[in-house]
């Protein structure tokens, strides 16, 4: 099958990056999804003085570093938004926009900046709540879609649906020029609850509602536990040991989501045992897949 | 008191450097012990990739990067041999040759490459054999003592101890041209057991016999367990938590010495979250001392 790799690494932070070198060492195939920006935590970083071998460096000349390593070693990060894992016995199905990809193994390395829930969000996820707008457009032919874009990226997504939708609002949550369809509705306004019956109807907002079919959350990243349903947590954390395992077989975990000091040289420590940890479970289980 | 510092990080490897510049990124006084050649292992490394940051370096070239780092922070190089560290109440004792240290924190560092101690070193500890000769020497006076040195450096201590015994051997583990006293006998053979009654009375080596009343064994680093007395260990590496810690309250371990992988991004990502476990410790208990 196409769209199939022995690892796929979620987070192209210190971490996500370290656990890539050194799959790729190792010579596992490997599907790395995230940000070809790495790390947005890392542009912002003035100075860094604690990541040892590079002294008084600013958050951009490390990332620099970062991308002539991956450069070098050719290590690709794919752009698309992963909605959720499943472990499926001996593998894991990664639902990605209208696609899913097969792995024998996952490294979560989403770091701390994911978007919390909105009220309502995972009590209707599938009745009338969703996370990829592409992939359920059809189901919305002459129905009233919101989607809630976090990037201008989602803005595309929005311009697609529009063409089945019989409305579509689009409720921005960053500052732009926005590059949308003329009858797109544009709500400036923040999103409180979603609500409904059965399904989904109602969008509340800060000071306004907007009664719809469907709402999608084109948010960048979600919580670790909600990517992965079954994922034992410790407060905001993944739980995890010393050598990055988590409570789910053959998934690992490095960096920020698994704990603090958020610091990227922990980070980077953590990818490289994960990915080791990773490449050690695939070589002991040659059953898998 | 002199020789007193917040943090003592033993070992001078990625683990060690990495605690040291971020204890003093957090304004704690430090000594570090260890080599200013910095780490064996780290020159010897032929080429490096994974390391995040580092495109295809030699251990060289990595040393040299880590070098520019600590020194630029000022971090500076104890080259003492650290005999023995004793937790006593609020803060710990380092025995190094002469002298001691009171520190309110220890972070061990010492990577994996020690000296396996010689059949009956353990046993006859404190009853004829020692690790500083120095100190002990005058214990000695007109005695016959048995020194087997590793290093250059171990010369000096014996020439010094000469002047105190009746009798000096010296056993070098190195080869070199040596810079010894005359009287000195030069015994060039393995250390086999070291034996007696209540006390030593024999160095038994592989093609011969010294009696002797002494034997200091100088070499460079102990394992972690010979050096924190009640240090709990599994198998040959330190039991350490998350974050670093292991059984004795304020004492951290990071690197090799808290096991596998065996990798300079590991250690130095571990050396980070030791030192700032440490310093937060020191910061939550404001009666140590």
């Amino acid at each position: 099958m196409e769209n199939e790799y022995d690892i796929a690494i979620v987070g192209t932070g210190p971490a996500g990056l370290s656990a890539a070198i050194n799959a790729k060492i190792r010579n596992k195939s490997i599907i790395v999804f995230g940000n070809k920006d790495l790390s947005s935590k890392l542009i912002k970083a003035p100075k860094i003085n604690n990541y040892l071998g590079f002294y008084g460096i600013t958050g951009k000349q490390l990332k620099e570093s970062f991308e002539a390593h991956i450069s070098n070693m050719k290590v690709n990060i794919t752009e698309e938004r992963v909605n959720a894992i499943y472990s499926v016995g001996n593998y894991f199905v990664l639902m990605v926009n209208n696609k899913c990809y097969e792995v024998k193994v996952v490294i979560i390395a989403t770091g701390m900046e994911y978007t919390k829930p909105i009220k309502g969000e995972e009590e209707f996820l599938g009745r009338g709540v969703g996370y990829c707008a592409t992939c359920d457009a059809q189901l919305y032919k002459d129905k009233v879609v919101t989607i809630i874009g976090y990037t201008k990226k989602d803005e595309e997504e929005a311009n697609y649906v529009n063409e089945f939708a019989s409305k579509l609002y689009y409720i921005p949550m960053y500052h732009s020029d926005y590059n949308l369809k003329s009858e797109i509705e544009i709500v400036k306004d923040k999103p409180i609850e979603i609500s409904g019956q059965d399904k989904v109807n109602k969008l509340i907002l800060k000071s306004s509602e907007i009664l719809t079919d469907g709402v999608f959350v084109l948010k960048e990243s979600v919580s670790p536990a909600q990517l992965v349903p079954g994922l034992i947590t410790e407060g905001e954390h993944i739980k995890v040991n010393r050598d990055m395992s988590t409570n789910i077989k053959g998934c690992f975990a490095a960096g920020d989501c698994t704990g603090t000091p958020y610091q990227f040289m922990k980070a980077a420590g953590e990818g490289l045992v994960a990915a080791l940890s990773a490449v050690s479970y695939i070589d002991s289980n040659s059953e898998l897949y």
